[in-house]
């Protein structure tokens, strides 16, 4: 059987090892490392799928297994032709297990082994998913790239609930690919846990590689943990990690963070932050972050970022996105939504660029200086 | 001097005198009869510039005196080069005289033979609109048709209080006529009132065209009064306005008050109706509205309109939009604005065939027949 993803390592960065990829998906070829834009509800907030390809030139998206199985429901986007028929994208979709944002739910919740019982945020309905449970929703979301459902422990978390949750994170990977409905059409992703602990990220890294899946997260980071910590686990875990698969870590989507990552090895990102500061008003630009809310920027006839090359930028004033994001009107926040999009994926469109050339440490060094105005 | 206005009177409808005719403005071309999106405050509720071009096709729109005053203010769009470089809307805009709004606040105004002193409705800050402040405001926003400052009385109102109130309109509009500072490139339209007397809209459309205004706006209608009375008092109103200047009736939105006032003799009608009521999760249809909010809808996989040519309807099912408007997406709101914009665009565009074919009263016949499932 073909695995329906395969990642190609076209070439690494001399200094740092930083890799220049290809992921092949059942729908289309991602050009690797990426920034993946957050579709929680089967939508890109306040985006088209039209502009999704020709403005942010976006080629995979983010999708959520937890709240898409809540609403419409799973097997309603079945009954659709799956989820890229429903929302109309023919771009690749990776769907997340449903694991963090159930744990997200705090008092919600309750772990066992056999999975999590929760309660719905939406309505307070009782519900349970286990492994084979979330396996079976992305089976009918039909995404191309599945991910096994994990448990992401909070930081700070003691050694041994890390160590337990993390081997019962493996268990769950094992019933996951057991699970798994259609490896022909989708590529199941193991997830690497043990919180803050080198020699238990070791051991997840090496007990889920064992069980061979085509390609492979790294979880429960970026969870309020100092970046320096962050850096330091993810630079410990990705080397056990095999070089022939692509590497994704979850939840990360600053400018700084992106950057870091793939120097560490990281070849796919995924952030609901460009989206969801755009709708507060705010910009991520070449010379750091823009609130143009602000009334300094009132009669600001400049761009959001003379560098980009997006709809909002080549388009409008500063001044007037301000009115807008001022007056609550909903092309505010398209216009930043886009911007902000656009600029993730083309910091990544610039650092694969980089490592072909070899200089991503320079590339970084002189973002860094425009963009802390150092 | 060139008026920057000009109505060319194509041919009439041979049953209904029905007009179908050009307004050459100095932002291009309106065919008429035409329906103008509304963008309250520099923006139509969702949509981009581009997309109102391309995908509803229209070629005015519609925006507020009195909204961009207080927001972000007149002088600052002054500024930014006009409305139009503003908001990066190269077609033709109308704007308001800011009267409506401002008799609209109720308690909050106090009307005098000078103006109107009143509260602002965001802050409470106290404000004075006259003849005179209008016409400056909406010369700093550099509309291509301005409105004449003038008096909405309510529905129902007394003979004196709508004689007086008529007289001053006029008086108001003699004012504005010579307050105005850009005659050659803004073109500055009355409005005739009268509230639901017909001697009185008849003194009040001889007292206007005396003052040879390039266009007509009949307003005071379509403000809460039978539909029937707002038919009888419109076809009262226009035979007493010249063929060659364009006529105008203020805030109709709805299909067939639409087709009833295109058969009256009206040329232009705008309505914040189809984005307002997107938003909330309805769509007008051939075959009448739908609350694509509604149960009956979740498994619906046809688009909102089989007979619709604009984005949602050749890209999503009413499943999918259903989903979007549960769940408080903008992409819902967006597709369905879109989609009623176009509606209601295309719903002038065949009407000026059927004015061509001299088959209005048959089209309307056809429309009712589906729209009503009659």
């Amino acid at each position: 059987m073909e695995q329906p993803i395969r990642y190609e390592l076209i070439k690494k960065d001399k200094k740092t090892g930083a890799r220049r990829g290809r992921i092949h998906t059942p729908h289309g070829i991602i050009e690797t490392p990426v920034f993946m834009p957050v579709g929680t509800q089967a939508t890109v907030k306040a985006m088209t799928p039209i502009e999704l390809k020709d403005e942010v030139k976006a080629k995979i998206i983010l999708s959520n297994t937890y709240h898409l199985y809540l609403r419409p429901g799973d097997e309603l986007v079945a009954e659709a032709g799956g989820l890229h028929k429903f929302m109309n994208w023919d771009g690749a979709i990776l769907t997340d297990s449903g694991g963090f944002q159930v744990f997200s739910l705090g008092d919600l919740r309750k772990i066992t082994e056999e999975g999590v019982a929760f309660r719905s945020h939406l309505d307070g309905s009782k519900h349970f998913i286990s492994p084979e449970k979330s396996m079976s929703i992305q089976n009918n979301l039909g995404s191309d790239i599945m991910m096994a459902f994990d448990e992401c422990v909070e930081y700070p978390a003691d050694y041994e609930y890390t160590r337990k949750s993390m081997e019962r994170t493996t268990r769950w990977a094992e019933r996951c690919k057991a699970a798994h409905k259609n490896p022909d059409r989708q590529g199941l992703f193991g997830i690497v846990q043990g919180g803050m602990y080198k020699d238990l990220r070791e051991i997840s890294a090496k007990q889920l590689v064992a069980l061979d899946f085509p390609g492979y997260a790294v979880g429960g980071l970026s969870v309020g943990e100092p970046a320096e910590l962050m850096y330091d686990v993810l630079g410990h875990t990705t080397p056990f990690l095999p070089e022939d698969k692509p590497r994704y870590l979850m939840g990360v989507g600053t400018p700084d963070y992106l950057i870091e990552a793939v120097i560490r090895g990281i070849d796919m990102c995924d952030c609901v932050l460009p989206t969801r500061i755009a709708r507060n008003g705010t910009a991520l630009t070449s010379k750091g972050k823009l609130v143009v809310r602000n009334a300094t920027y009132a009669k600001d006839w400049t761009p959001l970022d003379d560098e980009c090359d997006c709809y909002a930028c080549k388009n409008f004033t500063r001044a007037y996105i301000r009115h807008l994001i001022k007056c609550d009107e909903i092309l505010g926040a398209r216009l930043l939504s886009i911007h902000n999009l656009r600029f993730l994926v083309r910091l990544m469109e610039n650092v694969r660029v980089a490592i072909e050339e070899d200089r991503l440490l320079e590339f970084r060094e002189e973002f860094y200086k425009k963009y802390y105005h150092q």
